[in-house]
């Protein structure tokens, strides 16, 4: 990626605005929403009118962390001198917003996505890096903004849920060494890890493990697959959005290279899928008009989740073979 | 804690010596192979004569990492310059090779958990850090021996396994230091990711399936419990040690403060418990003549699982009304 400016540049562009608009990406997560009120904490301690622009509600699994400063109203500053958009970088990705993105005097983009064409007058687009709160935390720091301790729990939990803990492969000693510094500004990892990961609803608990104890394990071991209809869900009083993290659990099993999960959306079916190693789930949600990554990956199937489970264990059965 | 000698001071120690014999822990866990390996390693490549000494066999969930150097053979170097516990620090905790410890002329500790005593002629105990590979990764740098990749790799898994991915409490700025430092010395975090995380044996997740479907949620939420018999386990091809991670479940369901699991071992019955936040599971255990920490405590019960449950969940009331 060649960007237009330095993190310094568009500290500047910041500095020199009197009222600034953020815009987080659609769907907000951890690291959009913890990317964007550190930004929007730091901005305000400068003395910069600001506002967080979402089109959504935020979900309930980061709603423990200390957001402030957001809204819906699309109106909230009417001509802002600048629109910055964190963590996205593609009008689709603020696709009620870009109106309102457009009315920025200049407008800015930092975001860790990969997105060789930019967006906006100025961007830093860093794909090497594990997080948007990790970019949001290196501009803070370069500018010598304040940073109190809200800012470094919001940053860290950012980072956190884009690295899954720092387990997954983004993430960089630069991560470690990034967390480091907001430990030293007043973390306290044992109350985000308690909020984060000891907080499963009592419906998740029960979704997953009825969803586990089904599973068909297939093509020597290598293929899991699993799935749930709305009826046994009923039965444990939960919903088909109680079962989110079941594919990472299929996926989990010692020997499986490829696992699904179907469940019910609409009439339609939604499925999940995942690769450990070196298996490609891109090419097997694409063969249903979906799409992701290789290691994970998703589309939605016509018909019922019984008969959509069996085309799916069929095409993962092929893919292992080759 | 007071201690006697720096890091340095024994490095200076073991530079010294010719040949070097290594106890980690019983019950060997990440840490304390990854520790011993470690030094192993460091200690080998300055041209010492040195082996690790064990009285079991390397747990198979960490059988991945890269261990070298250890043995069962209690007389591997006959009359050792210097003997080293790593990662314990009371003769209890390497019970049957006590005899092998004290024939070292010197004989040196470090280790990360409480022991205001001491143990050895120099010991160097430090319960402000996360994990006994960190103090080992210390000790390498400042003595400037070579680390090679596979010795990163044992020192991060150690640290990785003590902090519980980071999670715990026990994470301190300077853990993430030198998880960064590791990772430039060629850890590569997705494989030890996959390797610890992502090889969940089939009965294991079985087996915490079910004892998820049957837990009971009390107190008003704030308890959980659980347990299986050996039929049970037997039904799905299971073992006793197939349930290991899932008291930590149980203690993960939102609103639960304490969590208790209980199963067969022998002809008796073997409770894990767990406390979230305020809560003080050791307490209930020492009533049953067991023992542990206030979050993390187990005992022994006589009579069937299903008895030993039911005592155990009225105390878990009791405990929770106070």
């Amino acid at each position: 990626m060649k960007n237009n400016a330095s993190l310094h540049e568009i500290g500047k562009i910041l500095e020199k605005a009197d009222s600034v608009l953020i815009f987080p990406h659609v769907s907000p997560d951890g690291d959009a929403m913890g990317s964007a009120t550190g930004l929007y904490k730091a901005l305000t301690s400068i003395g910069k009118k600001c506002a967080i622009l979402l089109e959504e509600d935020i979900p309930e699994y980061i709603s423990f962390l200390p957001f402030e400063g957001y809204t819906k109203d699309q109106n909230i500053i009417e001509e802002p001198d600048v629109t910055i958009c964190v963590d996205c970088s593609e009008p689709n990705r603020i696709p009620s917003r870009v109106e309102a993105f457009e009315k920025g005097k200049t407008r800015v983009c930092i975001d860790h996505h990969i997105n060789p064409e930019g967006y906006g007058d100025y961007y830093y687009i860093d794909e090497g890096t594990a997080a948007a709160s990790e970019l949001i935390y290196t501009l803070i720091d370069e500018m010598t903004w304040p940073m109190d301790e809200d800012t470094a729990v919001l940053l860290y939990a950012g980072i956190v849920t884009d690295t899954g803990g720092f387990r997954y492969s983004n993430t960089t000693a630069s991560t470690h060494r990034i967390a480091a510094n907001l430990i030293e500004a007043g973390v306290n990892v044992n109350d985000i890890s308690v909020a984060l990961y000891q907080n499963v609803s009592r419906e998740q608990t029960l979704a997953e493990a009825m969803i586990l104890e089904k599973m068909d394990i297939f093509a020597d071991g290598k293929g899991a697959i699993s799935y749930v209809t709305l009826e046994e869900l009923d039965e444990i009083g939960a919903s088909p959005d109680d079962t989110e993290n079941v594919i990472d659990r299929l996926r989990d099993v010692k020997g499986v290279e490829i696992a699904a999960f179907l469940k019910p959306k609409g009439n339609k079916v939604k499925a999940s899928l995942r690769a450990k190693t070196y298996g490609d789930v891109q090419k097997i949600a694409t063969t249903f008009g979906g799409g992701g990554h290789k290691k994970a990956a998703g589309c939605t199937i016509d018909g019922s989740v019984e008969k959509a489970a069996e085309s799916m264990k069929n095409l993962i059965a092929d893919s292992l073979e080759k």
